[in-house]
This record gives C-alpha cells, structure tokens and sequence, in this order.
C-alpha cells in the first residue's frame, strides 16, 4: 500500500552544475548554476549522490526520495507492439506508457518529489507555468500533500485540463502570453511565495531538479524490463528535455553500477527545428521559431540538459510535421495504444530515424509514451446517426 | 515486458452455472446457465477449476488465461488517503486505482480475456453493448490483437469516449433505444458473427465469464497489497456485478488456498434502489426505475452474480444521490484522486455505510476506483480571464 513517508537519500551529497561540474550545496537553484548563469550560460544543478550508493543500494533507492508512491506514480508497463514492428520495419518495438500514471503523464514523477522538497523546505505553496499535464499533476499531488498550488497558464487551457486542475482545488492564473506566465513565476519565486516547478527563465533551463531527478527511474524500470533484451534506443517527445535528461542520468547510474556496459541511445523528437539547429551550429541560447499542435513538447528554446542527455548516449534529434504525427496517432491506436498528440510524436520520430538509418532496423526501440490521449478535447458537429435493426 | 502468448488455464475443468451448481463443458454460455435460464432464472456460469490449482500454483496463475498483460493492464496501485481517513471519520482508507490501466478504467482487465477467448475459439469480430469503458477498452483490446469491434451504442456517446473508440478502429453503431442495443447484440450473437463481452438478455446475467473471470485478479493484488493490513470492507460501484462478484470470488479462492479466513465484505453502491430494493423483498429479475448521471453504473436491471457477492462477503447495498456524489468528486480530487464521477459513488456509498453504522469505524475501507475522470466531458462557456502582472 502506497504511503506518504517520503525521505531525502542520505547520499544525496551536494548539487553538481551539469556544465562546469561545481558541486553547491543541497538546495534549491531554479536558475541552475550561479556560475554558468553569470558567464551567459544557463545549466541546471542535479543532485550528486556518493558513488558508494550505486554499489551498496539497490536501484530503487537511488533517487532523492525514498519511500511508496504517494498517489501510485511509477513502475509503469513496458507494452511490445509486435504488429507496428512489422509495419514499420524494426525488430523489436515497445512502448514504455506512462499514461498509467495516476495523473496520466509523466510528469506525476516530478510533482511527486517538487511536493517532497516543498515540505521539506517548508513552502506551502507550489506553482507551474503550464496549460497542460505539469499543471495537473501538480495540482494532484499539491492536494494530496496539504499544500496550496498555483497553475499559471494562457487563456486558452483547455477545458479537460482546466477543469481536473479546478478539481484538485488549484488556483489557476492566466496572463495574456507566454513570456508573461515565466515573468509572474521568476517574481513570486524570488520572493519566496512559491515553490516552482518549471523553468521560468529565457533561455532556460530544466525543471525543478529534485522534480527531474524522478526521470531517473525511467531508466532503471527500463532496465528490470527488458531482461537479456535491453533496448538500443529510446525515443522520447522532448521539449527542454527534462525526460531525456533524467533518462540517460539513470542510464549512466546504472553503468556506474556495472549493471550494464553500453548505454542505449537516447533520442529527442521535437515538432519543429530546435535542437536539430543547435546540432547544425546554431547557439543554443537562441530562440527557435515554430507553432505546433504538439502543446505538450512546444517553445521554442533549447537546455543545456538536452543537448547534454544526447551526447551522454549518442542519440539523435529529429523534427517531425504535424500532419504525419495526426496518422500515427491513429497508427498507435489500431495497435492499442490512445495517446495524446505530443507522446504519439515518439513514434513518428522512430519512423524518421529509421528511414534516415539513424536507428537499425535490428534495433530495440522503447518510444516513451508521455500521456494517454483522453486529455485531448473531442468535439462532434452532431451526435451518431442510429441505423434500423432491420437494415442490419 | 509485456507480450500476448495467453494460454488457457489447465485446471480449467468446466463451467459452473453460480446458481445451481451444475458443471458444463468449458465453453461460451452467453446467456448463463441453460437450465437456470429455461426455469426463469438466468444466472451466469463461471470458470470451474480443480481446486488443486489453489494450492500448488501461485495466485497470479489462478485466472483464466496466463501470460504476460497484453497492454499493460492489472498490478494497480492502492493508494492510501490519509486526509480523507480524517474528514470521513475511518481508521483506514485506500483506493484500488483502476484509472492506471491502459484505456483508463478496469474493463481492461475483461478486456484482455475476452479477445484471448474470442481467438481461441476463433471469431474475428468483438462486440460490446456500451457508451463507455467496456466499449473503448474492448475496441483496444481488439486493434491490439487484430480483431474487428463493434460499439453498438446509442446516438448520445459522450465525444471523448467516442473518439477513443474510432481512433482504435472499432465500428460505432448507434440504435436509437438502449433496449435496441441489446437485441441487435443477440441477434448478432446467436448467428455467429459477433463474439459478445456485455449482457443482451433480460432480466440480465452477468457479463462475459472469461471477462469477468479476470475481475478475481483485484481480489488477488489487494491481498498482496495489503500485507499485515487486510482489508475488512471493500466498497464497488455497481450495475450488474461484474466487479463485485469477481472480487468476492477472488476471495474466496485465497480462503481455499489457506491465504485468508475472513473475506472482507464486499459493498455495492448504486445510483437509485435496485439492489437494495432486491435485499427489501422486491423479485430481482424486476426493472427498476431510474435515471442517473453516474452513466456507467446505470441501467435498470439486477443480476443474480450481484446479490450472490453481497452474500458470498456480508456485504452491503447503498444508493447513493448524484449531488452527494458531485460533491465527493471534488473531495476526493482535493485528496489527490481525479475520478469518473461513477467511480466517486464508492466513496460516497462508504459514507453513508459509515454513518448507518454498516460499517465501522476502525474499519479498513477500500473504494474500488474504477476510472479516471479524463473521459468525463469538459465545458467552459468562455476562456480564462487574464491578470494584469501588476495586480499580482
Ligand atoms: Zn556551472
Ligand atoms: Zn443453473
């Protein structure tokens, strides 16, 4: 039975700068390392755990909290889609659904530990700029833990993530544009009203790192998964690359453990040119120009956290268009899986990495599929014409 | 990793009708027992197994079919609820988080049976009789396994079901009458070109029995959840009784294993009297009249599976009123748990047990939270209104 009794590890023994490697003081660093920022180059902190733990814990005690899933977060099935292997051409494809989590996305795995640390620190309010899945999650596990949350969004939220988030009793704000959603967050948070859980810096960086240092045990789960059949790629629908990150950290984690020796390759799949640009010679700290109806991985800026999770495992980037994500999203759901547009891009990323020979087709690919589709507004013109029995 | 190799159970040694004890051949008896049936008393038939299955195999090959999940369903999460524990005033509260399964809701569990009896036996096509999770989870179920599903429905599907279900593939058809649903079901059924999971008689038997057979794994996963903890009530939203009496046979199979002495007492909670009109003396192959919002426990008719699991455990029968179920939506969203309003009726039907004494109050209560409230349509007449940042 799950509990909240949620501990910090006590080998967590500082927060390691992802760029200069300068190891600070656990604690909280919304605008990433001090130093990087000073010198023009934003970079998340993570926590830096005594090597100790990786030889003498098991894996699921390898993250910052310890203790049972607060609201069922985790351990989500790894689900082989045999027929969309012979479809698209690749030995061996699953999907690793994280829809299952109790909010449907991913991001339970973040708010899980943001709502550990803000108890920890003692703030009682948390707060993220978001119109979609980091918004109700954090409103979920904001109520279940007893502390107020704050949703800062765009007038446009849409209505099944408005109205879970008015639910879970979140206050919800919108501002007139985006920019202004991060300015609101950046002042309360310097004032020390809220607790955040999203980047609100341009350019950025990643998430709340003790929120991204849950993405680790992607990675594990991965791992105890897949058996003697451990997969050679993982693809993932990224935006500031906080999955990929946490990703290919936990992979690391586990090489350090010497329980595997080769690292699967860790892939970003974008709606627009962004890190491909960055890969192409273009400053990272650059804004990308570029709309989508893939909401959930959309903006247009580029992490040091990203470009870094693929050079940590060699992986790829790769933009898909809309209009092919729209077919695999009903290519996914003949094969039983119903995800929400920005997951199903995983999909159509792998498709292009394959036609490109980026990725084998004697791979093992796991598409990370982010969040189930029912969040995704539906709307008919009129209601379903009834047929005759007799005509039947 | 999960894959679809099932295989029958090799201890499966029959059908019992659940009323008459009489054993057939293992086989599809839709319309339940034929000899109840032609006495004007339908009753399912369930799986019979050789009773040396509960002892030298482990639970987890007690059902139907073995073998990895097909997309990931099973193994829920049961969360506990500490704030609620306090505001309903109980010694100990947890959901059984049935939201966590692939298409959102614990048909899966039915779902993933009755297409590996459908293909067992051969039949291409699927069908359900439903505007709901039976009808979405059997569509994925079929498009993973590559079989054809048919929805027959009514021509008010709620639009985000309804997408579901076309995204996956299956054919949506509406009767303009629900009574309508179940004769093209039967028609269908008895010439041999559907292969049925949901009920098309009335007065009704239970659904599938390789379905419902699978419903005995959340017997199973409670019972391993719980540890030293057991619980001693477990509350169900209810319409025909699939869930309750696959609960309650669940329990009984850990009895006969030696795993437990006392079976929690399983509760059903509905939407307006029927089953507790039954307990009053009413004959329960009547039709109850009713109308609810709570859709997915609706419908007019009694089962003989229901009252046979209430009486199996002890249990209890409660209708619960729509507003007090509103209400206790946003009470248990404010706790971290986002439901169908229909699954909300199991906290809601827990209070009023509590308050008639029905159950203690150093109980430990399980609500069985069938689905999660993103397939619950959302409407907002105007978008969000903006803050100026400096009112902030
Ligand atoms: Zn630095
Ligand atoms: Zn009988």
């Amino acid at each position: 039975m799950t509990q909240c009794l949620a501990r910090r590890s006590l080998y967590m023994m500082g927060m390691r700068c992802i760029r200069c490697g300068r190891i600070f003081p656990i604690g909280d660093y919304f605008e990433g390392c001090p130093n990087c920022l000073s010198g023009g180059w934003p970079a998340s902190v993570a926590p830096a755990y005594d090597d100790a733990m990786f030889t003498s814990e098991h894996w699921k005690n390898w993250l910052a909290y310890s203790g049972e899933p607060v609201l069922g977060e985790g351990e989500t099935p790894l689900v082989r889609l045999p027929s969309l292997e012979q479809r698209i051409g690749i030995a061996c494809l699953s999907a690793k659904c994280e829809g299952a989590n109790p909010t449907g996305s991913h991001k339970d795995r973040m708010s899980a530990f943001v709502v550990h640390r803000a108890k920890e620190v003692g703030l009682t309010t948390v707060a993220a700029a978001s119109s979609g899945n980091a918004g109700v999650s954090l409103a979920a596990y904001a109520a279940s833990a007893g502390l107020d949350c704050v949703i800062v969004t765009t007038p446009d939220m849409s209505a099944n993530w408005r109205r879970a988030a008015e639910m879970h009793g979140a206050q919800i704000i919108a501002t007139a544009t985006s920019d202004e959603r991060w300015r609101l967050v950046a002042e309360k948070t310097r004032s020390g009203a809220w607790y955040p859980v999203t980047n609100y810096l341009t350019p950025p960086v990643g998430s709340n790192p003790f929120g991204v240092d849950g993405y680790r045990a992607i990675a594990y789960e991965l791992f105890a998964q897949s058996g003697a059949n451990q997969p050679t790629d993982v693809v993932v629908p990224t935006a500031r690359g906080d999955i990929i990150w946490g990703i290919a950290q936990g992979y690391a984690d586990l090489r350090k453990a010497g329980l595997l020796t080769v690292l699967p390759k860790v892939h970003a799949v974008e709606p627009f040119p962004r890190i491909t640009c960055v890969i192409a010679g273009v400053d990272m700290r650059e804004t990308f120009a570029g709309t989508s109806a893939l909401v959930s991985i959309g903006g247009g800026t580029v992490t040091f956290q990203a470009m870094e999770a693929l050079k940590m495992t060699g992986g790829a980037a790769v933009a898909v268009a809309e209009t092919q994500v729209r077919e695999d999203q009903m290519e996914l759901a003949r094969a039983g899986l119903y995800l929400e547009l920005s997951s199903v891009a995983a999909l159509s990323g792998l498709k292009r990495l394959l036609h490109a020979g980026v990725v084998s087709r004697a791979a093992n690919a796991v598409i990370v599929a982010t969040s189930h589709g029912y969040k995704e507004e539906a709307h008919y013109e009129r209601p379903l014409d009834t047929v005759s029995l007799r005509l039947m």
